[in-house]
């Protein structure tokens, strides 16, 4: 469904050319003063203005409140804000050439024909837009946790510039890595089963469009190391250890270092290449050309975005450290 | 928390050192015809039974079905079933020396030292057997849907023998890679936002012990690549594509083609070399080496395991298909 | 939280005097054609117009689809719809005088005094106008079952205007009772343990403002009744009873007779009658005397918001019928 | 299903003539001293034993603890408890003939025959036991808060042991009310929409077998009163009102004063009087007498599970207060 989290709800909702796309918090803790200020960050980065690959399809961004915010601070009941769809070109898209990669295939299926296949609808990037805008609140009640992400890697190299200009210039997209760091998270974050804290990251991440994959710590390279390489000594009580192997993480739960984690981004579906693919009309396979206004590569967007989720899920899960009843004390240690 | 799905629930409890460790599956349709031979297979797979690189704890993992099945068939009511531990060496652990890499230190933490320390307790790899026997039902349940698991790599090589002899030989462990395949699943499963079929996919697998990676189709790979090259073009109206670098995913949806995913195991902690770490009693930095039983190589036990999640998934996933309101029909294409 | 259900689930936001009031419908089939005049006849009953003893203040009640239908139909994903507000009069409330009876004191103290105290902000009746959007998609979702509910009794009396006529004479307010029938509802909906019928109606009702019993069948009167006067006499295979005492549920499950149930409303709290309560700023007993535009007898409003959570509850208990399994079909009989 | 909680979430399983029943809590916190005479008040209660009017089937109602608890302590992960069956006597029950106002029939007709139906199986007043033990936890949890149950009437009349005296010489069953009190619960529990303190614990009282109705404060009698009768006034900042109408409810929040609301248990389904119903066998109406070990009134067995569920909604829902998140502080003093 399209609802996250059990204490910091978030419910998404809305089409890239219908009248908005936006989202709703539940659970968002009363007082917390926010102002436009405090979005103008990250919606900014999200969008990629002025960075050459992404597209420039130049949405204003900017939202409205709907509820939950009164007199400048949040109220503590459900926060609805939505972004209004202005620069639209539906005549970019037709339902019947579904596009190699994209999701435009299986909504047709799933919905029986019935969703709204413009800009790929419910499926588009764009309602990424309000994640990020709730990851600015929701890094406001984790603070001071912080939560960072970068671009690493672009088509496998650390040029990025340079891979950009040779992908455009070939009218087609490339894939990239995006790292995470979460910094200042307390010892004992995330459940065993089966909420650990990779279970509810991954979780939350995959539901960014275009992720195809995430590791944690060394991740897949531990695959190849031995015990006595990868085990993170333990150096003081507070939990740090000399590696960070297992990106902060044991069983699950928070160690007290630094989470640290990285995701695959791969390269976007719409390209100006021409493409064969089914026409859902005729039948026949049929070539696509897309010359619509759409991202050379997606991983340079996705920083803002990666940081919302994570920053959402942490929200979440800090109200499950033992001892926060208000009337129910952690008991003493042994 | 240790419970998951939404209609097809797992709540799994237990210690390994304690009484016994069990699951209870609530959700699960009445009249499927269950024996102890139905569990057998993936039971002594998760063993790894005479395989080099396992534990030579030898569990019988007989389990008893506390509820749930009537003359040999479920009875729509929550079923739960329990594996005792038998074999079970306490003094091999110690709450003061906490294994580097393992949880011992953050569940000491977490549950302010209350925590059942005895073989890591509720974070120990016993609570897998459980899981296994729930994965055994969902397969029954999304039949003919079939979910098949295999380890393809150990400490990155293919020669997994050789691998680990010498690991053994150095009293190491070694990490490994298992890729999971799901056949026959229908196009339109899993949602767009926040339960694509990624999402809950890695949701389960990151709950097994160990597991510090997923990646779906080409995953990583798919960073480095263009769009031109991961574009899967569709062939005809049941969806297939001419390539599977999506792994049988679009935006978080099964798209008709096999669903291919990996994981990156970790090197098991405990290993018979000498390792430093904290000790909780002194707050000094000891040495610590493991002579109890364990596993050089987890990876080889996972495929059952990483089977079984996935299968729990599904089975809580499919209730989710349009039309399948006993008196509301899909409507009709358009 | 705000939110409600697993399959059909409904997300609420807004305030009285803020912006808007709206609701986000998840897990609604795709294809459901719906228009303008589909909702015309439950908002209208909702807001009592023309009936006296209900609120002057009149809300054009028309409301703004901001995303899940495309072409006049349902797409299958969230759709979300919001009632913009209008005819306010902020003046007529304070937030330092909490009115005896209504949730001005509770909601100042859980929400540290940020909550948006304007016409009750969140607490209002005002949202109930969204649920009843909710709930005519819902009819549509469970139609041929059909919810229908009516006032049996206002003020203990079923003479209803002569009681509101002599309760608006008096500057007062009344109680009422309000009645709920389903019809249609095949044997076997409802879950034993926790998610009986009257569980999950009785979740959803005690949401709706000023309810404070329900009862199934013959209720509380049933605590007067002996077994042999209280049981249903089953008649046939159909499982027909003779008498309906149960109210069509046995074991919290749907029995295959009518679904009866009633509800208590209290009067509302906002009356013209001076009262006393405490001045939150002066610390001191004060007097009040509510000039503003009000409900004589809240019972005349709720049926179609009773009518409205009963059907959002059947929607999404539908989707739990053993056999819904798209391939796995209910096993035959015994 | 048959799960309840978010944070304190309860896991329920078991048939009255299998191997046991039993329960899983998940969430209770960590260092909670239980020793068996915590139980034994509320267990011994439950089986109403040496009261007139309740089954002499005499279970040990002896518990075996699965999980969670380590040297006599809460570990804070799952704790799992079963009650075994032992006094059983299967050949009371047929398949074929369902008793008129139990669940036999729709149980049949939910789970096609599959269920276990010996005693009612998983619809046995049988799982009140592990419920019972639930609550003993629970109400540890959130003491200093305290939940008080008592019998109020019995067939509508006070006098309790002389209606019971008739009813058995009758060979009959009989109904009864039963109270329920909840102290020291601070202000601001509960949500507005749709997690209404109203809401939660009226979902988990009809997950009781036997309750009918259920109503606050003046509840049902609201219906016929002014709001000038109704409404509480406010007497200072604590929120203590000079009358409680509102059984310490308003908006679906605690308002500091006692929570009080009363349930209505209808009298047992299993009488020795003879009674008519349906034969799945011939199809045809055939008559019962039911000579088995029966309650004549269950009323009499209701308090400590009334409070357990009650005790059990309060643990999940503390943890929703404002300002429990470790290092986000309320933004004003509580």
């Amino acid at each position: 469904m399209n609802t996250f989290g059990r204490f910091f709800k978030l419910s998404i909702f809305g089409e890239s050319h219908g009248d908005c796309v936006g989202i709703t918090l539940d659970g968002c803790p009363p007082g917390i003063e926010l102002s436009e200020l405090d979005f103008e960050c990250d919606l900014t980065r999200r969008k990629g203005l002025n960075i050459k690959g992404t597209t420039p399809r130049k949405e204003e961004d900017s939202f409205e409140v709907l509820s939950g915010i009164f007199n400048g601070k949040t109220t503590g009941t459900p926060l609805t804000l939505i972004f209004k769809n202005k620069d639209v070109r539906s005549s970019d898209y037709s339902p019947d050439i579904p596009r190699p990669g994209h999701a435009d295939f299986v909504a047709f299926k799933k919905f029986n024909g019935f969703q709204d296949y413009r800009g790929g609808g419910h499926f588009s990037g764009r309602l990424t837009a309000p994640l990020v805008a709730a990851g600015v609140i929701a890094k406001k009640i984790i603070s001071p946790v912080n939560v960072t992400a970068i671009v690493t890697e672009v088509g496998g190299s650390t040029k990025i510039n340079e891979v950009i200009e040779e992908t455009l210039s070939l009218g087609d997209s490339i894939g990239g890595i995006v790292e995470c760091v979460v910094s200042g998270l307390p010892i004992g974050i995330g459940e065993p089963f089966f909420d650990s804290l990779e279970s509810l990251i991954a979780h939350a991440v995959f539901s960014i469009p275009a992720i195809k994959g995430i590791e944690f710590g060394k991740g897949f390279e531990a695959s190849r190391m031995k015990g006595s390489e990868f085990n993170d000594p333990i150096l003081d009580e507070s939990g740090r250890t000399s590696t960070n192997n297992a990106g902060g993480i044991n069983g699950g739960i928070s160690n007290g270092n630094d989470i640290v984690f990285r995701v695959a981004v791969k390269p976007p579906s719409s390209i100006k290449k021409e493409q064969k693919t089914l026409s859902l009309k005729s039948g026949e396979i049929s070539t696509l050309k897309i010359d619509g206004r759409h991202d050379a590569c997606l991983a340079l967007r996705v920083p803002p975005v990666l940081e919302a989720v994570t920053a959402c899920v942490l929200a979440d899960l800090v109200s499950m450290v033992p001892g926060n009843l208000p009337w129910f004390p952690a008991p003493a240690p042994r």
